[in-house]
């Protein structure tokens, strides 16, 4: 897929040396891909109120020799966006249970090194910072992405002061962001297939003024478009479920930076939790031997 | 932390060459390596009951040239679990936020390879077998291990027909696993610092005649005395974090392989979802394209 | 509320002494009353394929003088199911937090003495032999409602072998009732204001044959509807509180009467328990007062 | 058990008129009454440093013949506080499921009614204010207490900008208390089998210097001695279960009179909400009509 994200990453790095007309064609691609992909070079044009011309001329200036090439990038695109039944026949691929697993642990390994390379660490430094100066953290994730809320959550709650997971619950969503406002920052974790709740809550919080993290999988993914900064960990499509082992890798990533910067404060804090611990006794520190 | 994890399956694997006397004391160690790094050869000798002598014996067949030896190994082992504190204050060993992500993530990569490389297809294969023919598996994880127990669940239960995720919660953990019985697969999921319930919960399910799976980070954890078949997949000490990201790349391959044999049957289960997941309006599926 | 409940529970009643026209309209009104209560008598006859004067003719039949009489008391039954911010409006009707206090708990009093009063025992009997019964038990409650769910199942969980708590999670409501089937029971616990997605999971079940219980607040509440035995408790509006301690009652007293049929069969599981919570030290059994 | 109830309300009620060293034997019954009930007035006075003729002196006081009065009523006491085994045994002493049902159910409505009669009005208006001048406020309930404090949260949570509820997860009750202070408010739901953690928790936040407002069974609960404001509201032992209809029922008037204090603050968030519901679809409000 990495090849259609380039087309995506392509158009957005193109921008600035766009012309008006071709802006809002770059623009409505991006948020309507899937969309685009069967549109006609006059029927975008209409849409988007340029001429068709206009649209030939932005395929050519992509690099495309029309607009019918492109056209046919995004088309395959789209086809990647596979529903789960058309993704679980992709399964009998591998020929045994060694060949399975090899590939896809490797398939991992791959995914963490190209997230180790497209790292922007500009941004990553920038969440760190949005995160460390926020009154109140929020951490969004829904159906599988929830386990990575979660393990985020489980890490930051002996970091940061305020945090809390927002999760499928009683409470819904909405009623758990409710009191977000402008001093918070919103961790948002969606993967595909994208949770729409995840999405509209995001909204939500745009609009209330929260400044928006996303961890996402592209920079085209529907999260990207409400995220102040958008890291970029990708996951891959294996046969039903989507890894989410380099966000997870990511993620540590993240947890281990926040903790240099606040590493003087909270030694008494984890000095605290080791006595209350041992005190009432959570861990398994030898005791089948202390009781010998 | 290697080294050691070597010293101890090395033992494992000299098990067979021992005497009789010496296969106690190889037991002893492997069980009680905390204990047994802080007794001296005539301690040692005495709490197994065999001769001092036999004790030598032993580290010499193991390829030391005495006893202390074989010891200062062993104290190097032990001083390897460190306590929260102590691996908090081992952040600061990155000089910036680029390097330490790097280092981080990198870690996740060389884990991951270690995982596949040391990997035991056998019992992987068998693992799966289990599953597949069990009355009913249960998941059980707790603190930072739970979120992939919780992982693991998500998927299990679109593949295999009763699938229970033990977690914290109102009833405990032996509350939950009551009625688990010979028919049953507990799969415990755990890691240092290892939570004492799991290890307890584990006890008891093996008491009951539970087939057990564990997937934890090496021979020697505790999890594994208390398992018919162990998966291996490290964890690494990122500063206080156990990074998880080996585990859950194990686990997507043994979710990818379950479904490599569960795949004609379960195709139906996931149109019926396709189909529930689109009438009620689950997953965002181009909505704002359609809304437009 | 109660009168016009008595309006509906009234045309059911009535339901074997009506005309195959005036049974259409009885139907549809029971179904749909929030849209009965604003059409004209015509407009309500062309609706259900009758005409006008059967209309009317339906409205005498009940002991109306006329169709204008019983739609006024539909639009008094759909004024009550209140807005949450109009139902805030009323909280300031106690003059002070003492004779709130009463006011509402003397509610709860009444309300749990009409539950009593109005119980149909053959039902509750009925439903008892159902979860006796059933191969698994799943018991759904979502928003408020979860709180009694999740009660009931930690007490159901020690006296039937299969019982699951559905609830909002990371897999949702579809995916955990996927394999439900004819020899399961449905448990669902639904109120005002109704959980659409309690409902929708329901009528799902319905569909694949499973046996409904409803926990619910009257017959004519939505759940009602796709449920094989209703057991009636009733909630009340206190503000924009719906009281469910009615619920909760008839939860208690469902509970023992199970436990009474099960009572030879779980005494060693309870005796079981109460040594693992003894060995690792569960409950509170005067251990301050036992480490003096 | 309310006349043993009485006893030890009775202590506290004569208290101001006992001797200091009376005064240290009603402290140490107050707090130890099932190991007071076991000892001779002997021992009783020696472990509190005074004279056996104290103790007996201290009997007469309250209105006993002699020691062995008051020590037999200690023992009734004690006895109450049955093994879940030992209470599952009385459960075949209703004839019928419909007298059980009556049973059980009048019992929660005497269970209120009492709740009601012995409340102190002053100590209910109190927790209000605490609870509405709190920075923050954590609500903590384990095992079946875990659903009152949901229950609590899921409505607190739209009235009072920072609340937490505590309930067993990945992180344990001491991370999830680690940076309640002085400034901040505990709810602790503590009901028979009184949990062991809860209590633990509430020491913790106690040393904390945190405000504590118990709902529990009784003023000498394990719980009301931690806390600052005790909120009494019988459970009654019915079999194996303990009712926590009353105190649910107290929770209720709870939300109602906090409900009171708000109003003109939080209508304008139920307006926002009522429209986010609305726009994303949550409750049902007669959408099989409206696609009629």
């Amino acid at each position: 897929m990495e090849k259609y994200v380039d087309l995506l990453k392509n158009i957005q790095n193109s921008f600035n040396n766009l012309s008006k007309g071709q802006r809002l064609i770059a623009e409505f691609i991006i948020n309507n891909y899937d969309k685009a992909a069967f549109m006609t070079a006059a029927s975008l044009g209409e849409t988007v109120n340029v001429s068709e011309s206009t649209v030939v001329r932005f395929a050519n200036t992509l690099g495309y020799n029309g607009y019918r090439e492109l056209q046919k990038e995004l088309q395959e695109l789209v086809k990647n966006k596979l529903t789960t039944v058309q993704r679980l026949t992709m399964v009998n691929k591998y020929s045994s249970k060694e060949n399975a697993l090899k590939a896809v642990m490797e398939k991992d390994i791959e995914n963490i090194g190209k997230t180790i390379h497209e790292m922007e660490y500009g941004a990553f430094q920038e969440a760190i910072d949005l995160i460390l100066n926020a009154e109140n953290v929020y951490i969004l994730g829904l159906r599988s992405s929830s386990f990575l809320s979660g393990y985020l959550g489980f890490y930051l709650n002996f970091l940061i002061k305020r945090v809390t997971v927002i999760a499928s619950g009683p409470n819904d969503v909405f009623e758990q962001l409710l009191k977000a406002d402008s001093q918070d920052v919103i961790i948002g974790i969606s993967y595909p297939r994208y949770s729409k709740r995840t999405l509209e809550a995001l909204e939500f919080c745009k609009d209330e003024g929260c400044k928006i993290i996303s961890i996402t999988d592209s920079l085209i993914s529907p999260a990207s478009k409400y995220s102040d900064i958008a890291l970029i960990a990708g996951s891959d499509m294996l046969s039903f479920v989507d890894s989410l082992v380099a966000p997870m890798s990511l993620i540590n990533a993240l947890i281990v930076s926040i903790a240099m910067e606040r590493k003087d404060d909270i030694k008494s804090s984890f000095e605290d939790l080791e006595s209350i611990w041992n005190k009432f006794n959570v861990y398994n520190i030898n005791d089948k031997e202390n009781n010998n």
